[in-house]
């Protein structure tokens, strides 16, 4: 069985002719689509995706441990290309450069996401010295369901198709026009076609749920600047949960901090991004 | 009067030749290492210094809002070439890319550090809709100066004469050899020469304490892999107040959170980095 996920890494190689080496063609299906773009998740793991086959193919790391993405223009459905280089390789660590463009109606291609990888060897046995412990809340058949969101919402977003999405109730007033005001959000999250988490699904798990501004009562999209993620650990088969919170909003910017534990409570990753947001009047 | 600051910002455009629009020359004194090293805070502020120029020659945005850095291989005295590229001149936001390099003994430029950053309009007078509180400490004068610091550190740190630093005593024990064990570090913090913050200076006081991993007991170097700081307001003249955490010590990484308030209690800039920790066996 081939997984979505899988399915939207996909990348062939583009060789000679304009193309330096580590240049890749794949696509953006309308399938991850939240609001008017593809989600900024996908965006990030094609790139990794990229860097990584790239690394692995010359005998570097496989595995993404800290991922930095600068957002330029939004992606939309339609062919990808990703352009790498690898800036070093050393003996824990490898780190690489990775661009996602897309051709516009003339067929130039215009920039989507400029991004710096670093690239390790997570040891699933590793034992945390330190470690953040888990957000209690309730079980998933106990929180709501990505399936009971509004119905615009829904429409808006082909990317809760693909999720298992269940969020914590004291965190999901929004939907009912009762945010909480604190400026958190947390959920249980796996892909809905049994497609096991690994370094670069946490990647995408990081920037999968509904913004954390819901929660502050601005549903408007807030678009990411910037996100930066570290991979801490492999994570273990089954549900992830997934805490976000933000203490910090002005001048039209905010912070969406995003921890992901695996379904042993283990934590595994961690992301800040600088995201857009627009404030209403007097709000 | 110049400042110390400001000369180790200088910076020479080098034209014509190999040389690409946007490249710099620079350098590096023996006054601002820690360790063995540069101390990343001056890497990553000259390369944010060039970026800077480019964009405001060309009408662009002077702020940097957001910086991520990748650190390939550390910094020495001597000369730095930094070279840059702009990606995108948006309306509110300008992205561009920087990399600095220092030329190996046979002349060839070997690169230090990788950056993507975004530059706005910081407006001095937005008000923060929601903003992180200043934590509880002494003010600076019941504070440990970092004068007092032990001699093996003093020695190893010229960056420390360059400015007036401020430890709080409840996160200070590791100084004499009783580190709180709770990973926190918090301090007060000014240019000794007197140069007042402002956001490029921001970038440099998040990463100008002693690292948060003395306050677990780990002395060693913990060098940056990756840093990613925001700035969200212009600071006031004055001390900044830095306060640094980390949660998550696993496989020889660690992340160090840092954020700074200016003199007036406002919430200025924060950041997280993911760096190497040597952690003796045993634990």
């Amino acid at each position: 069985m081939t997984f979505e996920f899988d399915t939207a890494m996909e990348l062939a190689p583009l060789a000679g002719g304009e193309h330096t080496p580590g240049t890749f063609s794949g696509g953006f299906t309308d399938g991850w689509i939240i609001g008017d773009a593809v989600n900024g998740g996908i965006v990030m793991t094609l790139a990794t995706t990229a860097l990584r086959r790239v690394l692995t193919d010359s005998g570097g790391h496989p595995d993404p441990v800290a991922f930095s993405g600068y957002f330029l223009t939004p992606s939309v459905p339609g062919e990808a290309v990703v352009e790498t280089s690898v800036l070093r390789s050393g003996r824990t660590l490898s780190t690489g450069q990775a661009s996602v463009s897309q051709p516009d109606p003339d067929g130039r291609l215009v920039e989507r996401m400029r991004a710096l990888a670093s690239f390790g060897d997570l040891d699933a046995s590793a034992e945390a010295l330190r470690s953040a412990a888990p957000p209690e809340m309730p079980p998933p058949d106990q929180c709501l369901s990505g399936d009971q969101a509004p119905p615009d919402f829904l429409r808006a977003s082909s990317l809760l198709k693909r999720l298992d999405l269940r969020i914590d109730p004291a965190t999901a007033g929004w939907a009912v026009g009762k945010p909480s005001g604190k400026g958190v959000m947390r959920g249980w999250l796996r892909f809905r076609d049994g497609r096991e988490p690994d370094p670069v699904a946490l990647l995408f798990a990081l920037d999968a749920l509904p913004p954390v501004a819901f929660d502050l009562g601005l549903l408007g999209w807030t678009p990411t600047l910037e996100f930066t993620g570290h991979v801490r650990a492999k994570p273990a088969p089954g549900w992830l949960q997934v805490a976000l919170s933000s203490e910090n909003l002005s001048g039209g910017l905010m912070e969406e901090d995003a921890r992901v534990w695996d379904s042993t409570g283990r934590f595994v990753a961690q992301s800040r991004q600088l995201c857009g947001v627009r404030v209403p009047a007097g709000g």
